[in-house]
């Protein structure tokens, strides 16, 4: 069975770019500036990643991380792989602010999204497509 | 200054293991086997390890995540830099069951620690002391 993006990342999510085997796609919560890379593989779990694959996710996660703490001039990045929800592997970056809508717990499961604006949605696909040189 | 484990994590956790500048800690919390590697340093973003400590720190979360998962046959592996609350650099890695104590929320604020009893926490060092070939 080949890579098919599940839905519920489908849904919440949509494309920003792709880098080589990683899709980037931005989160609809204009609550955060939430990314999260979804590697185009059927593993689920970091440890099962190829090594070529690993290390472009990681150069990737320094990257975005890098990007994003500078341009949400952010608190803090949060950073995981959780899948316990939704299996397929997907990466989570997150800008986090000092009294955001979660602050200081982690975003997951915290409260209802709130779907972003066109303007806003287009700004932060632009922004992650110039951070990736695109 | 150089680099001083946090209180919170020296309270929270035991020392397992070193593996050049990383410390892998045991949470002392029985509900989950919950491991968080923090490198020695004073940097609090994945993103501003220098690239040495970076590549050691991803090694060690493939291998770790690797053994956590076999050991406790677990249904999922998170893993996880947040550090709101504790800015020290910490990864975490948490090997995850269907029907645990928190699933299928993340593990952090969630509920009380359970603290491990004498026997489940020596037991616990001595297969990370093996895994990593101590």
């Amino acid at each position: 069975m080949g890579f098919t993006l599940h839905p519920t990342l489908a849904k919440d999510t949509v494309l920003a770019a792709r880098v080589g085997p990683l899709q980037v796609r931005l989160v609809d919560d204009a609550r955060f500036f939430w990314l999260v890379i979804v590697p185009e593989t059927t593993a689920t779990e970091l440890h099962d990643l190829d090594e070529k694959t690993a290390q472009s996710l990681w150069a990737l996660v320094r990257r975005l991380g890098q990007a994003l703490k500078a341009h949400c001039d952010a608190d803090k990045i949060n950073s995981a792989a959780i899948g316990n929800m939704v299996p397929q592997l997907h990466f989570h970056i997150i800008a986090r602010h000092v009294g955001d809508a979660a602050w200081p717990k982690p975003v997951w499961g915290h409260g209802k999204a709130e779907p972003l604006g066109a303007p806003t949605r287009a700004a932060r696909l632009e922004s992650i497509q110039s951070w990736l040189g695109n």
